[in-house]
Formats: C-alpha cells, sequence, structure tokens
C-alpha cells in the first residue's frame, strides 16, 4: 500500500520568550511531511479549518519554571490551541473521512495528527458558523460562562457588574450574559473607539478608557457610586488593586486572566497591596481555568446556543486568513487593538 | 427612689493612630459614674467579668477613610469588644440581676451599660470556665472554626494545610481543628519556644519561626513537599506571596486577618504579585468577618463543646488582671510574645 503524504506549514516554538510580546526569534514556520497511513491507532488526521488565538497561549511559551499557571509548550513543539478541523485519515472507528471536529489541541498548520480522544463533533449544516464554536460556544465563551454563572454565583439583578478587558472576547461574552441576568454592568477597555462599541454593540450600560482615565480609583468612584458587586478580572494588577477599594461586602472576584501580568516575570508585576479588603468586606476571590469546567460543556453549550438562535447575544469574531498571520494575531491581543475573538482561518 | 451610683474606670479612644502599635497618647483611662435607674429599657448594667483582647480592634483605632475593614471607634468613645458580664441592673425582663451574659461590645471598664439586644446568657455552673467563652468557644474559636471548616470545606483527610500566626488563639484552635480532620498541619510563628510548644502542646506537626526563616519560600518548599491544600492567612504581605507559590490545584485560602499590615496605611503595605497562581492552580481565596457567621453559632459550640468535654481540644488562655493592663496587651498582641488568647479579667 503506498503511503500518501501531505506536505503542512505549522508553527513551532524555537526559543522560549520569558518577558515581551513573542517576536519571529521565538515562533518558526516550517514545513513537514505527514504520512496519513502511519498515524497511530486512535489518531485522525485533521485538515485545519480555524484555530483560536488564545491570550493563554503567550504563558505557555515562556520556559519559566513558575509551574503554577501554565504548562510549557516543549521547543521544537507545534503550537496548538482550541481550532475545528475536517478529518481527512481516521484510525478510531468513531470518525471518519470529512467528520468536521472540535479539537483542543489543534496546530496551529495547515493539517495536523491528533489524538481522538478529545474530539467532538459538530454538525456543520445546524446554524452555527463553525467560528462561533471557538467563541461564544468555545473557549472564551465558557470562560464569561463560568465568571459570570458559576463563580458569581447566586447573582442578583441589580448587581453592579464590572468587568476589564471588556473588548476582548471573554469581555463581550460576559457583559451580555450580566445583562441578560439584570445587572448593571461597566467595562474597561483601551480606546474610546471600543469604549463606544461595547456600548453600543454588546450592551454595556457604561465604560471607560483605561489610558485616559489613568486614576482607576476615581474612575470606579464615578462609576460604581453603589460599589461593585462582582468583578470579572482579565487584568490584574493595579485594576485588581484599584477594584478590591471599591466591592461591596460578599462582593464576588472571578480571576479569569491577568493580561497586565502575562509578559512579565511575577516579581516584576504589579504587587497588589490592599488584599485586606477581601477580609473587610468578605469577599470570595476565586481564579479559574475552562479546561476544569469541561463537565459542564452541556449546560454551558445549551444555554448560549438558546441566546445566539434568539438573538439574546452578539457575538464578535475577527477571521484572519493564512496560517502565516499566527504570530502577528497574537501579538496583536496584547496591543489594544483588538476587539472580541480572533481566530485564524487555515483553509 | 434615690440613685444608685457606681463608679468605673474605663478605656477610650483619645488620639487616632494611623500607623504604629497604640499607646497612651491615644487610649487613655478616665473614671465615670454610672447612674443604675437611670438606663434605657431594654439595656442592662454589666459588672464586667472578662473582656477579650482581640487584634482587630487595633484596626477600629486607625481614623483612616479606608472604611473597607473595621468600623473606627469615635473619638472618647469607650473601647470595647467581647467579653462576660454579671447583670446587676436590668431594665429588660429576660435578664435578671445575677444573670451571667456573653455581650459583644463589652468595656474595657469596670462597668459598662449595654442593650440586651445582643446579649447569651450561660450557665456558670456548665463545667465550662468563663473566659473559654472568649476563647474556643468565643470569637477565636469560631474564627478557627469558619476559617478550616467552613471556608476550605470540604476538606480530605491527609490534607497539607498551613497556618500563620500559629500560637495564636485562632491558629492553635485551627491547627487542632485541622488535625481532627485528618490532615497533616504546619504553623508559622515568631520564637523558637512557640515552635517548640505548637508542636508540643497543640498537635501542630511540624513549625518554623519566621524570624529565623527568613526565606519563606524555601522554607515553605521544605515543609510542604507535597504543596499546600489550604491556607489559614493571619499575616498577609510576603507571607501570603510565598503561599501562593506554593499552593495545588483547587486549594483554598481562608483569609482570617493580616497582620502585617494593621499598623501601615495600606499604600504602604507589601503587595502580593503572584495573584496570576490563582488562576493557574484555580484557587478560592475568602475573606471572613465571624459576625457574619452567628448564625451557625449553634453548630460550632455543639462541636466545640463536645471537642472541650472529650478533651480533644486543647485550649490556652491567658488570664491578665486588672483593666488597668489594657493597653500593654493589646500591644503584646503585635510582637512575638504573645501565646494563645489574651483575657483581661476585670473583677
Amino acid at each position: 500500500m503506498s503511503a500518501t503524504v501531505v506536505e503542512s506549514r505549522e508553527w513551532y516554538l524555537a526559543a522560549y520568550a520569558p518577558e515581551g510580546i513573542p517576536t519571529s526569534d521565538h515562533l518558526k514556520i516550517r514545513c513537514v511531511s505527514l504520512a496519513l497511513d502511519a498515524i497511530p491507532e486512535q489518531h485522525v488526521v485533521l485538515e485545519t479549518l480555524f484555530v483560536s488565538v488564545e491570550p493563554y497561549l503567550r504563558g505557555r511559551m515562556t520556559g519559566l519554571e513558575e509551574g503554577l499557571y501554565f504548562a510549557q509548550f516543549n521547543l521544537n513543539e507545534v503550537v496548538s490551541a482550541f481550532g475545528v478541523g475536517r478529518v481527512i485519515m481516521s484510525k478510531d472507528s468513531d470518525y471518519g473521512e470529512g467528520d468536521i471536529v472540535i479539537c483542543p489541541s489543534t496546530s496551529f498548520a495547515e493539517y495536523c495528527v491528533v489524538s481522538s480522544q478529545n474530539l467532538r463533533k459538530v454538525e456543520p449544516n445546524a446554524g452555527i458558523p463553525l467560528p462561533e464554536y471557538l467563541g461564544l460556544l468555545g473557549i472564551p465563551g465558557l470562560a464569561a460562562w463560568v465568571g459570570i454563572e458559576v463563580i458569581a454565583e447566586p447573582i442578583k439583578a441589580g448587581s453592579n457588574v464590572f468587568i476589564s478587558a471588556a473588548a476582548s472576547a471573554v469581555g463581550i461574552y460576559a457583559g451580555q450574559l450580566a445583562k441578560l441576568k439584570g445587572c448593571r454592568v461597566v467595562g474597561s477597555t483601551g480606546t474610546d473607539d471600543k469604549v463606544k462599541l461595547i456600548k453600543e454593540e454588546f450592551g454595556y450600560d457604561d465604560a471607560f478608557n483605561y489610558h485616559t482615565e489613568k486614576d482607576y480609583d476615581a474612575a470606579l468612584t464615578r462609576y460604581f457610586p453603589n460599589g461593585i458587586d462582582i468583578y470579572l478580572d482579565n487584568v490584574g494588577g493595579k485594576m485588581l488593586e484599584a477594584v478590591l477599594n471599591h466591592v461591596n461586602k460578599h462582593a464576588k472576584v472571578s480571576l479569569c486572566g491577568m493580561i497586565s501580568g502575562y509578559n512579565k516575570v511575577w516579581t516584576e508585576r504589579e504587587g497588589v497591596r490592599n488584599l485586606l479588603n477581601l477580609i473587610g468586606k468578605q469577599v470570595k476571590m476565586q481564579g479559574y481555568m475552562v479546561g476544569s469546567y469541561f463537565d459542564r460543556f452541556g449546560d454551558f453549550e445549551k444555554e448560549m446556543e438558546s441566546h445566539l438562535k434568539e438573538g439574546k447575544i452578539v457575538s464578535k469574531i475577527k477571521i484572519v486568513h493564512g496560517v502565516e498571520n499566527f504570530l502577528e494575531s497574537l501579538g496583536s491581543l496584547f496591543t489594544s487593538s483588538n476587539i472580541g475573538k480572533i481566530v485564524i482561518q487555515v483553509k
């Protein structure tokens, strides 16, 4: 039997980047040949359709021994994230050629060989655009749902909710979920255009630009005259510290991400000095990783699909064409240029 | 009817102490006359028997507008805390002369007039020494119980528990509660004598002196080769930061107090730079005030009385005779000299 071979361009980690935004010194592209017949049992070959560009990927490239947050990619390892692919070869009888699947370790590559154990089939004609499985119905949607509906439960209508990095994928979904619960929602984001956008398109009651409102404490005094009941933190550092001066009794802080710290070693990060307020206001602050909530995926998906089909939640996905644009897209997460979810369309 | 008058020495707040340990410039004693017949309805006069010297009292004397942690005493207000008193005059038919009561706002004074709304009668011959109602069955006991059994639940046997200020009243009770749950318990405290004591008398598996073990991170590496599952924090600052480098997945941090910060304004406190670990390890960190758990007092008291009567928990109360010694006793909480609970015996 002759072996069928496909050529695939793939991104791999050439060097660790302990600090700063990764560059072409750290992430490189190479071309490999995959022999389709040579894959192990319980594996499939995917033709990559879409891969999600996630902020946490950056943390997997530091090479630091912190060991506490991010499992590190190995040097020369292909970089992967959640993605959607089409099965073109299968050594698992549950999957056949042509199946469309969600895979948590889809390579930033044209083709990839993956274990069939963590795949989930999707119906391409179910009325949901495929990239949405990486957005509202994917990791950022789940992160928003866990942060608002699981960690911060029970949510009372009228609660005052603050969300940082509010124009990020998680931010725009979380804000809308909190609005659907009857909350008042205010967000912070990095440009005036994004302030306008999240108010006009994504239902935020109010928002401010954290670059121009340099005194976060004063800003929060204005935007939260009645204090903050729920804070979904995507930023950490000085913003978290400012929030802790405005929390109400029994407030909940859902720690989703701390983008202010990702490009720094921990000893260089801004310390939070007012944690005593967690005691005075009896605050619950809880960090989470969506991977621990996959057992709740059914509940999440049912609720989100219903919101999506009823038009109660607006999604926002930026499709970047071409796997070669991964590095630039990753960098854009750490500037103020990004709105919503970024997905690379490979095929 | 002739008015009966008693003379009473009482401590009052003469000046706020924003930083440092309060001195005789801040807390002064004065003599007042109380006309017993002149008290309002639903009030009683107590002859003070015992009053509890609590670390949180210090926070009520800063006069700072933080507003988030401690309700401030007013200037010239009598300083009060949990205490045990004997009713000598009552304008509430539920209380008669001679009743022994626990009162959450017992003055550091020989006599005091208090509302009868928050009193609780105790049976003086129930086999429990009266000061124990301010120790194991009082605020420190409840603080230990909430921190270990409520915030950190469910506790698995074999969990690795770390307790700072381990020779404090809360620390010695909390350590023993954790041992009763089958945990391995390690504490930090301020002298070698206290290290020895908490291991030999209060059942700690191990302990270290945080003055001589200056590198907390290295110490925790040695004492917790398998990481920390539960941390009861009484200290905050650098110790909390070090702990967050050693937490296991789904660890719980019960924030009971942050004595490292009480004598400093918040902007001067040590910032915690590694909160990102709360996300990576999906830690729940929760602050609490015992006042919010009085609805659980029945469960708490039943469990603790049973432990006490069965000899499963050893208590440690230092009785200081004479109300005039309050200031010095308060100061001793902030040095390394103190072990267990300090109670002022007034009568």
